[in-house]
């Protein structure tokens, strides 16, 4: 087991975690494009087609030669025959010849002859069978041309992709009606504690409810994996020690909180230690809450260790899960957080040398948002359900003055 | 039908959308809490306990009487006897008695007799049997009394709360494993055009696939809703008479793509109108892309009528649809809406009067961010699948010049 000297920061720990890791290594499944919202791509998409498909109008008016248009104005308009409307959906059965003009709507096919189309408003009706043109029109103006959006062949999306409803739009668009995509990483989830039981039962006095177990386990699922619990583990060495073997044989990462005393960690770190190569990277991490936090690698796979309040976990989930889940996924991690901007209520103190995060609520003013901190000392579940968001005191600071402007991160 | 005398900004278009609308009417329903990730609760949750249901020390000590530490300094320790160890998960078997201390965890239940809990660091090892505490507590320190947290019939969630991981681990510390939340709001969702096949048809010069159908109902199950699809609608009066009606009985919200003219529109406007009170009420809407936007209310629910290009279509239904199906959740809308501040790349032009909403790539700098925008022709969806978010220009600016910090929203 490497040393531990000092505690890591949050981003060095996470480089440390996963630069140990292997080349994402999840296979993909094939979905239909319709239920893919969420998904990532396991592989590049290429356009089996061209869009359009055919020279489209991206307007109202009427499909003309753009020459039989140059020079028309208000005081001199360019009188052109009306020989027939684009139908949408179908084919034209007209071209357009010298001197000529078709109506034709947004989308509608362009009739053969045609390069440009007049919008509506610049032209008047003039005698039946024919049009005045007010205003000149380039070739190409107002038109589509075969494969100017797509063309097949094209990257439609890289391996890696998020599909927002846009993307599921681009699939169905080609008629790709199914998708490769990554398979959800499993996420095993340990719970650890002799006082900790399950949330049907009735505790008694010095019990608790498991809460991480399922806060994680919706964290989980949040982030596209897909969460397995392996329920409460007592704090007993054989125990975790089977618990987490079978976890790690099953899934593609596994989290477990660790108990809260000294040798609790201890004992949680060392049999992580037990379960591969190269083992326990990082044993302590300076951020609040979270310090407690292990990361280790065991034969290819993640291993977290968490604190068991159930606050830190959640916090310190974000900080160390979401990264692992997104790389398991082969997910460019995005690294454009949005947030809110709002002044502080009041003064946050922090240690130098250490980052902080504070849950806080969002108040509206008239002139603009208050983030007001929420202040616990039993690290319930219940501060955070209160809070809109985190505010993040960085390393450097020993802390924030009332009336800073802080960027609060949603929940 | 009320004369439409000039087009209504998008704010202003949408309060007169809502304020036709009745009070929230959708059911509820009980689901596992562990479940209800991004569902919305249906009434107030109170707690049926106290939490801590017993008193708890925070830290990892010893439990004192905070009166037996007065005056204890690091040259001038108290002694104090060693009486026990509370143990995790049950009740100790000891109490503390004038000058004894017993050991106690993080979490562990407090022995009787104790008011404060003197942390690990603060103690050292003297004789066996006995602890040197080093440093006073007050009275109440360290430790948790019952309900400090939550007390039995406090209000733990309102109605109209969004589900988190934080709410759902809430529930569970409490032992409520079932929740009655809102039944999903039904979205109908039309989509309209001769000219629109089924994506899994190959279209013949002229046909284009349904695209809004998919993006649409994508995004309704994105904000919480479960979308039914009436396909494709012919550009007829009938058909769509017939497939709004009975979308308009299905569901608690009807969307419709309308045509791209004039004619078209309007007939889905006059449609649209017949089917209930008090009808259409706005008829376009000062926002690009999306200025053909109908809103309607019949009998009692909404019914928008979307551009039927995609793009415009789906920005449309971020600002109409997301806040009705939230209204008819119950939810209250958080005002804040998370960006990323960036640096236009360019200079975008537009209509003073007019809000623009302009789809963007991201680019991470050593300064920040860049917005590069995206421009387009052809409102094919593709261009949203190449944005990372949107920029939105106020009705009041002619524009935004490059290099100006401007709001991503996400997409």
């Amino acid at each position: 087991m490497p040393e531990f000297l000092k505690l890591l920061p949050p981003t060095e720990a996470l480089q440390v975690l996963l630069n140990q890791l292997p080349a994402k290594s999840l296979t993909g499944e094939w979905v239909p494009s319709t239920e893919a919202l969420g998904r990532v791509t396991n592989s590049t998409v290429m356009s089996p087609e061209d869009i359009p498909a055919f020279p489209r109008s991206t307007v109202d008016g009427y499909a003309v030669r753009a020459s039989d248009t140059f020079g028309a104005s208000d005081t001199l308009p360019m009188y052109l025959a009306l020989v027939g409307e684009s139908p949408m959906g179908r084919m034209p059965d007209f071209s357009i010849h010298l001197g000529q003009a078709g109506l034709i709507h947004t989308g509608g096919m362009l009739p053969g002859g045609c390069d440009a189309v007049v919008m509506l408003e610049n032209v008047q009706a003039a005698r039946p069978g024919e049009i005045e043109v007010l205003k000149a029109v380039a070739a190409g103006e107002n038109i589509l041309r075969p494969g100017e959006d797509v063309k097949k062949g094209d990257t439609l999306l890289p391996a890696g992709a998020i599909l927002r409803p846009a993307e599921i739009g681009g699939l169905i668009a080609l008629g790709l009606t199914r998708i490769e995509v990554v398979a959800r990483p499993r996420v095993g989830i340990l719970s650890s504690g002799d006082e900790v039981i399950p949330p049907q039962d009735v505790p008694v006095p010095g019990q608790v409810r498991d809460i991480n177990s399922y806060t994680l386990g919706a964290l989980a699922a949040q982030i596209g994996a897909e969460p397995k619990l392996y329920g409460i583990v007592p704090d007993r060495e054989q125990d975790l020690r089977e618990s987490l073997a079978q976890a790690l044989k099953e899934c593609d990462l596994v989290v477990v909180t660790a108990g809260s005393s000294a040798s609790a960690r201890d004992l949680t770190a060392a049999v992580i230690q037990e379960m591969g190569q190269p083992g326990v990277l990082v044993h302590g991490v300076n951020v609040k809450p979270g310090k407690p936090t292990i990361l280790a690698v065991c034969d290819g796979k993640a291993v977290i260790g968490l604190p068991r309040n159930p606050v830190s976990a959640l916090v310190i989930a974000g900080i160390f899960l979401t990264p692992e889940v997104d790389r398991l996924m082969g997910v460019e991690a995005k690294p454009f957080r949005p947030f809110v901007p709002a002044r502080l209520t009041t003064n946050l103190s922090s240690q130098a040398g250490r980052e902080d995060w504070v849950p806080v609520r969002l108040v509206q003013t008239g002139a603009g948002y208050l983030a007001d901190p929420i202040f616990y000392k039993s690290n319930l579940i219940f501060s955070l359900s209160k809070a809109d968001g985190l505010v993040h005191i960085p390393a450097a600071a020993n802390g924030l003055p009332v009336g800073e402007l802080v960027d609060v991160e949603l929940l």
